[in-house]
């Protein structure tokens, strides 16, 4: 289905969610002021982004019951599973808002960040409880009476733990105002972005699109977390990598990491070759608010031959990820292409 | 049981509870800095105040059971309960770091507040985050296998939600730094408290009580809600009128209601039956950060006799309450004692 429509259909949902939400603030008779400001912060924070992992979760939904298009899906059963694809964007709005203000960040997805917003403030750590608080209700009023809900409430748990763990490791290992690079490592990189971005970016959608089409046992689970996992990172990896590396009028951005003391792919692979030499001059250089700083860190990338690692990094991994696509056990109903689309959708990404 | 005995033996269940979460963040391979990081947030937010939320779980569900003495209860028994107990302090805890962050507040349980301790800061959100996910994690970890899991969950959900929904309201309608009392009312006031406070610290221990002693029909909980809403109610409206009226030496604090701005009972009572010159003088002296202006409101409170009209409500509610708790039906093993328990603690109480 072409990507544009697949897009509008999804957003087609989201009002009806919003309204349902409403519905259960006027059951607990909240006052009508307190009502509008939860609708904005639905309607501010949560579809403003790609939707790329709500609408994954409807993707693979369809590729694992054989669907050729979106028209084989009845409308109550579209919106069934667009809703779980809906709750893996409330989380992220959770997880944007609150990493927004810890960040200082000032724009996301080309608006002022919630905090940011005129009157709204520290008002929005609440508002993001109330981002993660409504998954559970959207949860218990579509899925109560289907035997896979509790396995959807402790995967939300889980995920949700998880992304927090990795959160926690990234805030005390690169604060943004003291750059320590000791406390950096390729280990440490790793656990962050699986953690803060894999599990619930790559294993959550289609996992859950799992347990709803019934290809979920703990075999194929694994089977899929097997390489999601990996190509999560992968991904990651690849944003650390473009950053750095990247076109500003490809990615859309330009990126700020070096300055930002990232603990990212790029600064942790040249940790790791660095002379006593080159690690002075990131020691001295990397995460300072300094253009003049920012340019000998980049200098120095090149001339370690960063670009070539990643370049044969990516390679490897995607090698690897292939083989273990072609290898899935298809005899249960779990599916290869489900993880091939996801890489398609990764590998030479520019943007 | 003695009151400090029965503290000290819930207080003595956390320190496993923490082992048991940092398991968890070994199996998941967490670095060594981020698991003391965890630790830390743990015991400093969690077991710091007076327990009493937490604690009366157990109680509850003694009396539920017809014990007479914790030593009718088995060790696995005691700690069993004890870790929903524990629960609802990591409710509080996820709560009271926000809180502070949102109120700006300095100090908590005779300590700094979190996010003002050395380092922390902004980590804070997360750090409330992770304290909210670990009670799920023990939840799993300890109920999974009983009927009544998912009611649990359910449970949780829905109280932080409604916590949150009270929190939103309170934060929208009594800004710390802009004063509008047209927004105040005695409506507003009841849907605060009740959804802010009594719901988490009045009917969730009592139901959570309810599921584990098997004593948890649709019935009976709504016998118990019937009452633990208005008594929790009943607690806020009296801590309203404590921080004003209450002397510090017996509250152990000095209210500072007025000052901030607060939509507390007093202030709302005193709105509801103003003269339009007693209404000025509140339009321009209430919540300004100034000893003579907080004079000023005192002083009218005290004229208009707030102190009279809380202790006529007093004498209502506690009639009604006392009332709806002789008619509890006993037959499916609910017990008014349960309540009464609560009623006890608040009736009179000077701090």
């Amino acid at each position: 289905m072409d990507k544009k429509v697949a897009k509008e259909k999804f957003l087609g949902v989201f009002p009806d969610l919003v309204q349902e939400l409403v519905g259960e603030l006027k059951k607990h008779g909240m006052p009508e002021d307190a009502i509008q400001w939860f609708v904005r912060n639905l309607e501010y924070n949560t579809p403003g982004g790609k939707l790329n992992r709500g609408i994954s979760v409807v993707d693979t939904y369809a590729l694992l019951k054989g669907y050729s298009s979106y028209d084989d899906l009845s409308a109550e059963e579209y919106k069934k599973v667009a809703i779980l694809g809906w709750c893996i964007e409330l989380l992220q709005a959770y997880f944007l808002v609150a990493d927004d203000m810890m960040d200082k960040s000032i724009t996301r997805r080309g608006q002022p960040c919630w905090y940011k917003v005129d009157g709204v403030a520290e008002i929005a750590i609440n508002d993001a409880f109330m981002l993660e608080a409504v998954i559970y209700i959207l949860l218990k009023n579509h899925f109560k009476a289907d035997a896979y809900y509790v396995d959807l409430l402790e995967l939300f748990h889980e995920v949700t733990f998880q992304t927090e763990l990795g959160q926690l490791l990234d805030l005390i290992t690169a604060p943004e105002d003291h750059v320590d690079l000791s406390k950096f490592s390729l280990a440490k990189h790793s656990f962050i972005v699986i953690y803060k971005t894999a599990y619930y970016s790559f294993y959550l959608p289609v996992a859950l699109a799992m347990y709803m089409s019934g290809v979920s046992g703990e075999k194929d689970l694994k089977q899929a977390q097997d390489v999601l996992i990996p190509l999560g990172e992968y991904f990651q990896i690849q944003d650390d990598f473009l950053d750095c590396f990247g076109k500003p009028e490809d990615i859309g951005k330009i990126g700020t990491d070096i300055l930002d003391n990232k603990c990212s792919w790029v600064v942790n692979t040249a940790l790791k070759l660095a002379t006593p030499e080159q690690r002075e001059l990131l020691d001295n250089n990397y995460g300072r608010k300094d253009a003049t700083a920012e340019k000998k860190c980049k200098d120095l990338f090149n001339e370690m031959g960063i670009k070539e690692l990643y370049l044969e990094y990516e390679e490897k991994i995607v090698g690897e990820l292939k083989t273990k696509i072609a290898n899935v056990d298809e005899s249960r109903g779990f599916k290869g292409s489900v993880l091939t689309a996801f890489l398609n959708k990764i590998y030479k990404r520019q943007k």
